[in-house]
């Protein structure tokens, strides 16, 4: 998507803002390249245990990983959970894929700003009630109730700039403001 | 959580569901039980990289993986996006977190009502235009803007019962139904 090369760009926090520039020109250029699809497939393994496969995406007009790369993860649970703790269990990964996203996003984001970043570190917590899960309280909710995040960022912008850049983030997004999962079950 | 040793315990779906009636029974006897707190830290490693490390919780009453246990694991972002590919992105991590949590959901629930799953293979798939985080169009939102599953099962249960075990995820319900997510930042 980047006409720069790596001898000319211009690199904030890691990140090429030329080809970012480049890459917000083409999206006005033409809508289309910005929208992408990710995917994964799943297999169980019994009990608490399944894996996915994380390969093949669409974004920017073309496919991506078309070489059969792939990335390949447990879900696990902990032994209070009659798991065998072979893997984080899947609500630990929602903190994994919420914490990393926004200190991506506050990295390319403070970039695109011409704000500098020297670190970034973060800790991330959400509170689950079991009653919802195990269906003894209807009014309990089955996910989590709440999730808190603090982050602690070397910079010399204030906290609100970098804030502002946290909310920018598509699962701090996807996660707080709710998305639509279409189920279709097959039985064989 | 459970008084039912391996020897005399019910096992369906891989599952132990002597203990799971055990911890049902519990929670019922005491809420407080039912609390549980998941956690992550993250440490950025410049651009599109950075790690999180997932390690002690607290739920039953205890803190567990006191003895120092850590899942580590990293993301990334792939070229198209400006990074490495060295780990999966974060969108795409929310995912393995999702259809996990449902895979995990079906097989646990399924054992509780006594229905037996032999397999369980699934495909999951999101849409994100990108002009929403590239900050183009302020009506396109950052994050998914659908999420789509599916879930061949290998049960004698009808399909409308499987989906309904599968809404009873903590994710699905997480990010299907949306969290609050408060943001404390500290610069320094």
């Amino acid at each position: 998507m980047s006409t720069a090369t790596a001898l000319q760009a211009k690199i904030i926090n890691g990140v090429n803002v030329s080809a970012l520039s480049d890459t917000i020109a083409a999206v006005k250029g033409d809508p289309t390249i910005a929208k992408f699809n990710f995917r994964a497939t799943n297999k169980w393994m019994g009990g608490d245990r399944n894996r996915s496969t994380i390969g093949q995406f669409s974004g920017a007009l073309q496919e991506h990983r078309v070489d059969g790369k792939t990335f390949d993860f447990e879900n696990g649970e902990h032994p209070v959970l009659l798991g065998a703790d072979r893997a984080p269990n899947p609500v630990e990964w929602l903190l994994h894929a919420l914490i990393g996203c926004m200190t991506t996003t506050t990295a390319y984001h403070a970039a695109a700003r011409n704000i500098a970043v020297e670190a970034i570190d973060s800790q991330i917590e959400g509170d689950l009630d079991l009653r919802g899960f195990l269906g003894i309280s209807p009014e309990v909710r089955n996910g989590y109730n709440a999730i808190r995040v603090r982050m602690r960022v070397k910079t010399k912008a204030d906290t609100a700039a970098i804030k502002a850049l946290t909310a920018m983030s598509p699962v701090f997004d996807t996660v707080s403001r709710s998305v639509p999962v279409t189920v279709d079950i097959e039985t064989y």
